[in-house]
């Protein structure tokens, strides 16, 4: 039963064991299928896979090491279905395609939606891509390689083509009886019926539960629903998920240049994205690409991180020389050297907040021309508190711990200034890149890291050469 | 018309513009909206707003800046509806609901559904809350006070309780029979009918397309769907919309400790809830308090971020008070004091970078008791292969900069120790803090940053101590 691990939790008495096991999987459940892999016990791997759901199958698959997998996929691999290799990260499906032997990989291929196969294939090498949509049928080729044609990352990837509709002026008995004809013809999920014209326009839809609810004599445009959008085929499936997040849209329909209608999106694709995107901003901000997955190899992993850490390095080289033009001020007061990194420092996270705030606020909408004079000024103001509060502490500190009044004043107004500038930065540097159309996300952190490690050190030796020597 | 917005995006002709223009609020519009309030022109106001989604009104107010917003509702206050206050953040929303008249806000509140209602006063003042409830016919103010009974972001909030339920019995007809009796009684948006046992436990849902393409005699047993989950009314909202991004859920029913159908929980309010979880880790991770919005005051956000830089100012403290360990060996050598920030900020960007891939993975159960130990030698080897890198780098340059190869090497030992120990401290500390039942999100930055200043600095003033003096 697929509902297993729901009960699981019930059952369960302590609350950190509940936790863990609500769904997903279990350790010892996934050293229970390594252990038939090992012992290449056929039986006991489809009895435990049997009754999970094809997303945690795919999530087990990545989390074997290489070795097991590829025993894994040497016994299991041609009980790999079409839902399964949709579910893999892209990483691994390729690896996972290349065992199936091409009977398995033609029977799993079949049996998708052809969304699912635009899925399937989008990010595939040539070859592999080209292999399945020979396994195709020529009807689902054909709509596969013309959903392949529209931009990456657009509504025409994320559609499915299999829409319901029906003609304006359809009422319910009509519908409900075009319905029971075409039966197991029709999409898997839908929760809506389209109306068009005669143009094949779009009109506006109704929702499957008021056609249930309505006598058969109701014609289907009175109980369409109030509000009705529809999202153009090339629009970017970022702004399609915000559409669905901020409208609590459940399906919409998708239109090409002329108005026509060509496919639906469904909610539950829309969800997928909105996670992604949300993905994308948290490792971007980390500066990390936003593919790195934990399944990644050491060497891409190293390929990955390489490019970030070397714009860090410029950056840091950057402070570096800007502290190498006090090193007379330092020789002759090491106490500097002490307390440097914690204006740097200080400087860094405020400018981070600010950053991040921001970006989140950019990617979600709610920080724009209309708001960003207010958004800047408070964000001035709170560094200019925040510098204040931590100019008195650190003040303090500095004198106490060196005994000199000065270094203690020269510290706390480097402080103000750097967290004062740390709070500008955070918000200009991500509105003027997203003004630009660059991803604010991407790039920020290191725009923003740099000028409160240069300010915060050119501020405070800067500082104690004119007070201090 | 509610889609203008969209047809504005397919008549732009820049991309760029387009870009701007796709959903929320454009910056001329908003500007249109200030003016009207300015000029307390109601009329212009109304039609300008009329044609408005209800989030994107809720956008307009928060946007506001706190005069104009006040003005603004003096105004138009007692147009504003239930579902605008739904969609308000929770800062702004106290303030809108105390400017309502109370005839504005009984009237706002009588028209939503009680989910909805729980929705809108979960998090409210108490007072205010009263005043809401009290406006509430008896039966709804009962649901929702049972609602309020459940713990916090548990599925019990989320769910809504009027649910389309079938005795497990029952064919297509009778349903439709009773469907089109019930008529206008039906819930909003439902996507299942549940199927319940005399006990009232759910054995099974049916969709509704499948109930509209199936003759008047087919069993709803037999058309139900072959998965089927329940979810325990207690269970966490974030668990709830993992699963629904898993499984791709559409509807899921909830039910009490005795297994009983209490309610149901649709996409859209998991997908709301994804969104905030993948905000609250973002915000987490830069130090930010999660309920930071760019909306909050000045004083407010000041608050909500000086705890985490007071954390931050402890951590760089510490580092301080290595570095003061080896004041001498910086007063022998300036060189030292210029370059020891470098090695200590690339340790932090690199434990960063660890630290956020595992809190993702941790939140997206890609990392699991099973592969934590390979993970944790991916990160190993990943920080040793990047030391490698860049010590080679680090090293010449320190040695062309101030013309010692011995300088350069300590630098290259120093950068691959620290970005060894960054990937470790990256990886183990997320585990563990997880482990512990603490949210990786919340603790890990400090913890990580703090051991790659301390051994960052530790390392490279240390290996100085003894190869250069």
């Amino acid at each position: 039963m697929s509902e297993e691990p729901i009960e699981d939790t019930i059952e369960a008495e302590r609350p950190e064991e509940r936790e863990e096991q609500e769904y997903g999987l279990t350790t010892p459940f996934v050293q229970a299928v390594l252990e038939a892999v090992f012992n290449e016990d056929a039986a006991t791997l489809t009895a435990l896979l049997e009754p999970l759901h094809a997303a945690d199958i795919a999530d087990l698959i990545e989390q074997m090491g290489e070795g097991p997998r590829s025993d894994f996929l040497a016994l299991w691999g041609d009980n790999i279905d079409g839902e399964i290799l949709t579910e893999l990260d892209e990483t691994i499906r390729e690896d996972v395609i290349a065992a199936l032997s091409p009977e398995a990989l033609t029977e799993a291929v079949r049996e998708l939606d052809s969304d699912d196969v635009v899925d399937l294939v989008e990010y595939l090498e040539e070859d592999q891509q080209e292999q399945i949509l020979e396994a195709l049928p020529a009807a689902d080729r054909i709509a596969v390689e013309e959903a392949l044609s529209w931009p990456e990352e657009s509504a025409g990837r994320l559609m499915q083509r299999e829409v319901v509709r029906a003609p304006e002026h359809w009422d319910v008995g009509q519908m409900i009886d075009f319905m029971r004809a075409e039966g197991q013809e029709l999409p898997e999920q839908f929760y809506h019926v389209i109306l068009i014209d005669p143009k094949l326009h779009p009109t506006g839809y109704v929702a499957l539960g008021r056609i249930l609810a309505s006598p058969r004599r109701t014609l289907l445009r009175d109980i369409a629903e109030d509000s009705f959008r529809t999202v153009p085929v090339d629009q970017d499936e970022g702004e399609v998920a915000y559409a669905f997040n901020q409208y609590h849209l459940i399906s919409v329909p998708v239109v090409d240049h002329s108005d026509r209608l060509v496919g639906v999106i469904t909610i539950d694709d829309a969800m997928a994205v909105l996670d992604l995107e949300a993905e994308e901003d948290l490792l971007r901000l980390a500066g990390v690409h936003d593919e790195s997955r934990v399944t990644d190899s050491v060497w891409e992993t190293t390929k990955l991180r390489f490019p970030w850490l070397a714009v860090n390095l410029v950056t840091a080289i950057l402070a570096s020389l800007v502290i190498d033009q006090f090193e007379e001020v330092i020789a002759q007061l090491v106490a500097l050297a002490v307390l440097m990194p914690i204006v740097a420092s200080m400087g860094g996270n405020a400018g981070t907040q600010s950053l991040t705030v921001a970006v989140r606020a950019i990617a979600t909408k709610d920080l724009t021309g209309s708001n960003v004079l207010r958004v800047i000024r408070r964000e001035t103001a709170v560094g200019l508190l925040n510098g204040l509060a931590f100019a008195l502490l650190m003040g303090l500190i500095g004198w106490f711990w060196f005994g000199t009044a000065m270094l203690g004043a020269v510290l706390a107004l480097a402080m103000i200034i750097n967290l004062l500038v740390a709070g500008l930065a955070g918000i200009l540097v991500p509105v003027l890149l997203d003004r630009f159309n660059i991803d604010p996300a991407l790039a920020s952190g290191a725009f923003v890291t740099t000028v409160t490690d240069v300010v915060g050190f050119f501020a405070f030796l800067g500082l104690a050469a004119v007070m201090l020597l």
